[in-house]
């Protein structure tokens, strides 16, 4: 484990600690100096935090872990890097927090040894973009490339995914079925068009737009990793509500189909649930500061016995994306590959 | 993820948030089920933590990975999960932390996926007697078990291992040699002994242990992760000393020779510096309160240009534990075994 000592002083730039011999070692020291001054004071077991006297500390963990997540063939090393940070920090951007501290826990086989730094370099640029530092992390052999980034933040009202309420109106930040779409061509061997790439391999944790919708009430908040459909469904089941979508209001991407935008998975898009009468200041601040699309998508209901929590009117029948149920061997290379 | 959405709420036992539906969502209820009031409010974006006045937040994450860390054939599913959760948390005891929460990221193959629940027990065994929460965590797929555990606490003086000053004893808890002995002997194919064994599987944090350490004013502190002579090396490293230790002091476990105490890793013992003074007062608290054997294994010294950091006199040659350092091969199971 590698660790800041004394992230309390986190505006002074210090040394990170005297390591001691060994391989492992060296390749901390490396990773420490791609991350430059974004990660300092590294090296004890534990990282110190500065404490707040303002707000919550808001903390969540997420895994990118190789053929399940990506293919090597897929995306750059620098891309694996960017895309995990963007989805740890995304859960962050959910709860309407912004974020403070990552750890970087890595597990590396030999093959990666030599992609490791850029890597870091991916991680270090949305860590980076997002305003927050590198307290710690791990390292790790193993015999699958995986990063878990812990992610801390703070909010003032960090938002639940729970407090949808009948007649609030449900918004989405972005254009949709990116993802989806890039990884759908990629399973059958074609490239994907360069948008859709992109948006699955660079998305960025929209902090600014959970911020903003978190400061004028929004009711339920939770950010697109699932699928529209399926993280509706999740929102539904926690605010033990039901949500009615049309199809015709939703964001699809350049080229996208709406069944793409509704079960295109690892979107990284915000999905909140908005009060009418907070609608109007919202939609004027968001378009004031510039914060890219947002889009009201449909409306939340009372629950009713027997009918689905997701309903998409003038719908297609669509469902997310769940690690579970999708088999891993579709995910893994063909042999030519490993 | 799975995450608390309302750990301020720690005192009281909630209910966890509804999930939508999906065989990923049915592991992680069946998760919440095993760890029953120790994982309450899960289900959300990322985890809310009470705010504190009193004392730093100490943050740590650490991996444990199949092959790497151990083998299925030498220890079983719920000492898994007790060994990785005493490790992550043995770096918060290494701070003189107090344990508060957990975040658990596994990713798990088929073939691990009967086995999560025995996991699960293994690690809420240990969080509990570490007085701790398990606040969130993810769930991934992945061709290779491992678990990313991160360890929230605080301290109201975080011990780090940069403060060792000459003059300082030198001292550790706990018996060693154990680990290492067990490791040794599964590497060539033999059964270890029932001690060895029981210190490799399962291994406690030294919560109280730091704790206590700390409020005696130690110097500097870590866990002894990577062999008492490698981790001694960090020490000198990060406090610019030397360490002289005496190996007729070292306290060797049942059966262990000085060698297999110098370099036996993942003890989880905490190795830690006294200024002399403070000795007394420590010694006599630590016996009334039963924490163990303590016992002083040397001194610290000036660092003298050209002398190695860690010297043993009388002493036997030896290094301590680095993974990049010992080909990931070694660890692997035979043919048979896969």
């Amino acid at each position: 484990m590698f660790t800041s000592h004394n992230a309390a002083a986190a505006g002074a730039l210090r040394h990170n600690q005297a390591m001691g011999q060994g391989q492992e070692f060296d390749v901390i020291r490396r990773l420490m100096h791609t991350w430059g001054d974004l990660a300092t004071d590294i090296g004890d077991d534990a990282a110190v935090l500065p404490s707040r006297t303002d707000g919550l500390r808001v903390v969540s963990t997420d895994a990118c872990v190789e053929h399940v997540h990506f293919r090597s063939a897929w995306i750059s090393p620098d891309e694996v890097g960017h895309r995990a940070a963007a989805a740890a920090l995304s859960d962050l951007a959910a709860m309407g927090a912004v974020a403070e501290f990552v750890l970087v826990a890595f597990v590396v086989p030999d093959a990666w040894q030599p992609r490791l730094e850029a890597v870091a370099q991916g991680i270090g640029r949305v860590v980076r973009a997002a305003g927050a530092r590198i307290v710690g992390g791990n390292l790790s052999r193993g015999d699958t490339f995986g990063i878990t980034l812990t992610v801390i933040g703070c909010a003032a009202r960090p938002v639940s995914r729970a407090g949808a309420t009948p007649g609030d109106l449900v918004v989405v930040t972005g254009q949709l079925g990116g993802p989806g779409q890039a990884l759908a061509a990629w399973m059958q061997g074609q490239a994907p068009r360069e948008w859709a790439r992109t948006r699955f391999a660079q998305p960025w944790p929209r902090l600014a737009q959970g911020q903003r919708l978190a400061a004028h009430g929004v009711t339920a908040m939770l950010d697109l990793s699932d699928g529209l459909a399926a993280d509706l469904g999740h929102l539904a089941a926690a605010s033990g509500v039901r949500v009615v979508m049309d199809s015709a209001a939703l964001p699809c991407g350049p080229d996208c189909a709406v069944g793409e935008a509704l079960g295109s998975g690892e979107e990284y898009e915000l999905v909140a649930t908005v009060p009418p009468a907070a609608w109007p200041a919202l939609k004027a601040a968001w378009d004031a500061e510039q914060l890219g699309p947002l889009h009201v998508i449909g409306r939340i209901e009372g629950k009713a016995p027997g009918e689905p929590p997701v309903m998409v009117t003038s719908g297609t029948d669509a469902t997310g994306f769940d690690h579970f149920a999708r088999p891993v061997v579709e995910m893994r290379p063909g042999k030519g590959e490993l």
